[in-house]
């Protein structure tokens, strides 16, 4: 099972960490991080970075699709080289997935055409202007359509316990679960807008480059 | 504010990269990947490498120090350049932390002895046979001692955003929560040993080179 995660400049690491060690953790499955050209690729804090070790056009039938966001999804979001490869790796996915602002990507590319979709809850907004219909949900499956996107950031993980559920069953999944000891315990109760004070949000929203 | 995350081959990705996301939105914060020698370290599945932008000697007076865990911890636990630089660290850093497996090098720099200390849910025998005192909570906390250990792999979230409340406030950890959209929903509720059932900890245990 191959399974693919494209990077770029200006991502966001959790994204794509996330996803990474929840299904590299399935039996069989290989993960390939890569990009336009090989190397490496810096988060958009410049302060990390992560080696893409396939170019796209050296892996353009993976089974599972994993697209991360970050701020870099705005300069690729009209880049012809990403949204091909993404049209053309979805033809034959088993599932095309996105995290955070990875859904502006799949639905620039037209895979989310009328679609309910997700994405981070400063990004919603823009989510629509490209054709999906957004929700504010964790995370947003359509089996038919092949295609999962999640929330910000940290939603990631969430998103690929359930599509490794969906791959290799549940027990698999939990022992995954399991393996990285995902039994969360936020110290604090303020990971959605809704549940955060209004003076949270507008600190965030108004740091958004830094903070989000 | 200088954070230090010092990786190695062999190490867990989400350990280091958890923490990542949440210290580098503090305002002031500058995090560095550091390794013996600069340059690309791999996960102990070898499919992603991040990229070790320092050598430990070139920074030995981080303020906060983050270890991530990860097989390869057990060939470093004999390896006096990182136990030696954990131990000089420790002596002027305001926080010394860990994730996961990371711990068993804080315990055999010799900074967890007699100590409370938490690590991966199947390496707390290990933690005891260095010296520390193992318990089963997610974060363990030593202000007197400026010492957190937090558990397995996605532990480090929570421990990164107790720690951005001890250092910058608790109003921007709660906007960095928001930040990363960290309102955990996991699939199923499985994340601890105590919570799944005999089969999954016992198919995680027999195959914890793959799945923990």
């Amino acid at each position: 099972m191959k399974i693919a995660i494209p990077i770029f400049d200006r991502f966001t690491a959790l994204d794509a960490v996330g996803p990474y060690e929840v299904l590299s953790r399935v039996p069989g499955a290989t993960v390939s991080f890569l990009a336009a050209e090989r190397g490496p690729k810096r988060t958009e804090t410049a302060m990390l970075a992560l080696t893409a070790d396939l170019a796209l056009d050296e892996l353009t039938d993976p089974d599972i699709v994993v697209v991360p966001g970050g701020y870099g999804t705005r300069a690729l979001a009209a880049d012809e080289r990403i949204l091909g490869w993404l049209r053309q790796a979805h033809q034959t996915s088993a599932w095309t997935t996105s995290v955070c602002t990875g859904s502006l990507l799949l639905a620039a590319a037209g895979l989310l055409d009328g679609l309910e979709a997700t994405s981070h809850w400063l990004a919603l907004d823009a989510l629509a202007e490209y054709g999906a219909i957004p929700v504010s949900r964790r995370v947003v499956e359509h089996p038919d359509k092949r295609i999962i996107t999640a929330a910000g950031v940290s939603a990631g993980i969430d998103m690929a316990l359930t599509l490794a559920a969906r791959i290799a069953g549940d027990e698999l999944a939990q022992a995954i679960q399991l393996g990285i000891e995902y039994d969360p315990e936020p110290p604090f109760d303020s990971g959605l807008p809704a549940k955060a004070s209004t003076a949270i949000v507008e600190l965030v929203r108004n740091n958004a480059g830094r903070l989000a």
